[in-house]
């Protein structure tokens, strides 16, 4: 009974520590990580100096265009949750929204969704030509295992490696995207929405989550709450995405019903990280944050 | 003067041990080998039942589509010189043919080198089309990151995943084929074609045989004078291409000074060898082997 006892007083102690999150804090919160993920994609990345040049050009073009880094932020805010330190999953953090601009390169090309715009500027392909931008995506995958493999725990670094592996695989967003294709001028049904959703975007987005929690170097138990909390999320996102652009959800089940799906998905998302009780509150403002963003 | 004179006594005996190797008993160790990978890659690959099936069918097509897997076998031969199992190489060795396989799906694309043709059948986007081609080449560089991850040892797995991004990112193998692109239908100078061969395929066979000697869990000298051998192989290797192509090097210099050049690397590359003894026989044969190819 002693030590259930001291772990009660443990966990109380620890919620006295962290005051709650105001919208000032969060937004504060967000802004700096995000200034320290651009600092290290800027690292990360090679200079536009370096030879060859138009491929890095084509990589730096696609990462700093106006992305919202909400990947790196969900790692980043996993890492801190679970104790971590917020230089521990910065490298992780960077390499995961590098996967990221990769899956916008190789998604955009004529061949897949034929988009000539991103974020309101020329898509890489119509900037670079189509060679370069499947090679820049290519390249940026490349990076983004040599970062990873690069952390300093070699254990944790191969376990990285494998987690974002699978995630972003065929049986992962890969397969989201391949569904996608397939699928592609044809009006989907329920089953298949959700499984490109959950492989498309919510793999990648459990993922960051999951990733962040093993950079803390936290118990099994902890990423398994922070695992289950990125399900949630990541399903969540779709459904606000597709609000946002009225398609999928929102054209299958209507704008309203679609929004009531995602506030469910919210509130378990954020129901299942009690084991990590007060420090849970940067993660469950985002969850807020990420129903509610607006673009 | 004991310690050095017990060394001597120990390479001697080492010497006795291993027989020289018959043109025979290289054909019967290639053969082993290639089985051996062949196994590997049917386990690893994802299997056609599997869902989303028509990537997993582009993936397995490439693959199995007769190469001559001479990178896999430089991996498993460079383990087995510097004292490893085969069974240690063999997931390397997979992840490093499945590279290949990724890099001619991208390279044979229209807006590449636009080859309709590999190993004499449509190539993977003229049977596929464009765009699974391009997802089944991101799915096989996805996958061989992941068998590289699965290395029991957790610190190898992530030394291997470095040395094998490295190798094949924007600053090696990647970088070689942008500057092919920005080259295609001109006459190149010899820097340049050099730069072209050394990154485009040099840095691959290079890195195979690194690879291979460090899932031996060798000295770090043996693993300087693999790669040292690894270079000059892969240049050697480069020179006869362009031969039996009537292309780049035979071009520039004609045929019999790149026959001149080739054998020069070659004969460097064993030279390399020298910190292996008589464990080097293998590497040596295939040296040869890769000098008087055909196809």
């Amino acid at each position: 009974m002693k030590s259930r006892w001291k772990k009660r007083v443990k966990h109380i102690r620890r919620k006295r520590e962290i005051p709650p999150l105001s919208a000032k804090d969060l937004k504060e919160y967000i802004a700096d990580r995000i200034s320290a993920v651009d600092r290290g994609l800027d690292r990360y990345l090679p200079g536009e100096d370096i030879i060859p040049h138009e491929i890095h050009r084509a990589m730096r073009y696609s990462v700093f265009s106006g992305g919202k880094r909400i990947r790196p932020i969900l790692a980043i805010a996993a890492c801190e949750a679970c104790g971590g330190r917020r230089v521990d999953a910065v490298p992780a953090a960077c390499a995961i929204e590098i996967v990221h601009a990769y899956s916008l390169i190789h998604d955009d090309l004529p061949s897949m969704d034929n988009d000539d715009l991103r974020r309101g500027k020329p898509s890489c392909h119509k900037k670079f030509g189509e060679g370069i931008a499947i090679l820049a995506g290519d390249g940026l995958l490349t990076l983004a295992f040599e970062i990873l493999s690069t952390q300093r725990n070699g254990i944790i670094a191969s376990t990285i490696v494998k987690e974002l592996a699978l995630a972003i695989g065929t049986l992962g967003m890969i397969g989201g995207q391949v569904i996608d294709l397939e699928n592609k001028g044809k009006d989907v049904d329920l089953p298949t929405l959700e499984y490109m959703n959950a492989h498309k975007t919510g793999s990648l987005i459990a993922t960051s989550l999951k990733i962040g929690a093993i950079t803390a170097r936290t118990t099994k138990r902890k990423v398994k709450a922070i695992w289950r909390y990125g399900e949630f999320l990541g399903l969540a996102f779709q459904v606000v995405d597709d609000i946002l652009d009225k398609e999928g959800y929102a054209k299958l089940l209507g704008a309203a019903e679609a929004r009531r799906e995602a506030t469910l998905f919210i509130e378990k998302a954020k129901d299942s990280l009690y084991p990590l009780g007060k420090r849970a509150q940067v993660l469950k403002a985002l969850a807020d944050y990420i129903l509610e963003r607006k673009d």
